[in-house]
């Protein structure tokens, strides 16, 4: 019997060329290129369906770095490495670390009664993706070639992943945000 | 004073993950894809609007493969390696191999009065890009991951490429075309 996981929900921006960041970590041209001030490409809307996240250690500390906390919603920060006392103490029961395997976290995350998980992040999001944990995406492509970078996509999978095209919105501002299903 | 050149233009099928072909070149998942017998995704309407092709050794190699020779228009095979005897004698007057720089070969393909020439394969099209060749780009992303392959894009560029994005149409085979220009 399968046991009841919550389901991974994913929502970010690329490059044409496939990139989330530079490989430092850089997002300028992802910021700068915002030129639609005040539109937010259905991302509040993304945000209130989902009942937390999930991201990696890189991820987590990329958004650390910046001027104020992002979310409203619980965080689980995935980390081998991290402890809980790595957590600042202001994000003190909005932010937790687990080493769980993807699996196991999403049934955990079931049980405390989270139904979809917003997860963040290439290595998350690509681990989740390959033990079939991802139910669709959201991927926003920006027209920028910024050559180099952290992809989203990439790496040796068991095998093909098809997904089905639900739709397509283009933006003034050239980016082109498209929406998928993964079938299963 | 600015050489007169032609004008470079891509018209191409991407995975969701940014691969033209699979490690060894095999394109089965694009082919195995194409549910809409009959609709050509706008090639012939492009093909017809250049004077001819520009392409590289290894996509050469790949489409000398197919069962029948895929072009009316000349051929230009862009190679350090090959030798004019290395085309086929029922290829001679269509197929010709240039050793010269993308730059140079824009120039002369110029003199001999070709407009626009249909920049094919990923390594030929990254020279390209990066050497300002290109006008605009045809990409047709399908929905499917293939985890490794060749990739259309990637590789560090002197500075980021920004591009205009001129329209996307979406199929009900879930192909995502988007076409862009590159901006100067």
């Amino acid at each position: 019997m399968l046991t009841a996981m919550t389901t991974g929900h994913v929502f970010i921006a690329v490059s044409l060329d496939g990139y989330i960041a530079r490989l430092d970590g850089a997002i300028d041209w992802l910021v700068e290129s915002w030129p639609e001030v005040g539109h937010d490409y259905g991302y509040a809307e993304f945000i209130g369906n989902v009942d937390g996240l999930v991201m990696g250690r890189a991820t987590f500390e990329k958004v650390l770095t910046f001027p104020t906390w992002l979310y409203e919603k619980p965080v689980v920060v995935l980390s081998q490495t991290l402890h809980a006392s790595d957590v600042p103490p202001a994000l003190e029961g909005r932010v937790r670390i687990s080493a769980a395997e993807p699996a196991e976290l999403m049934q955990e995350l079931h049980r405390d009664g989270w139904r979809r998980a917003y997860i963040d992040g290439g290595k998350v999001i690509r681990s989740f993706m390959a033990q079939g944990l991802i139910e669709d995406l959201v991927i926003t492509r920006l027209p920028i070639l910024i050559g180099t970078g952290l992809p989203l996509f990439g790496g040796a999978l068991d095998a093909d992943i098809r997904l089905s095209h639900i739709e397509t919105t283009t933006h003034t501002s050239g980016f082109v945000q498209s929406r998928y299903a993964v079938i299963r």
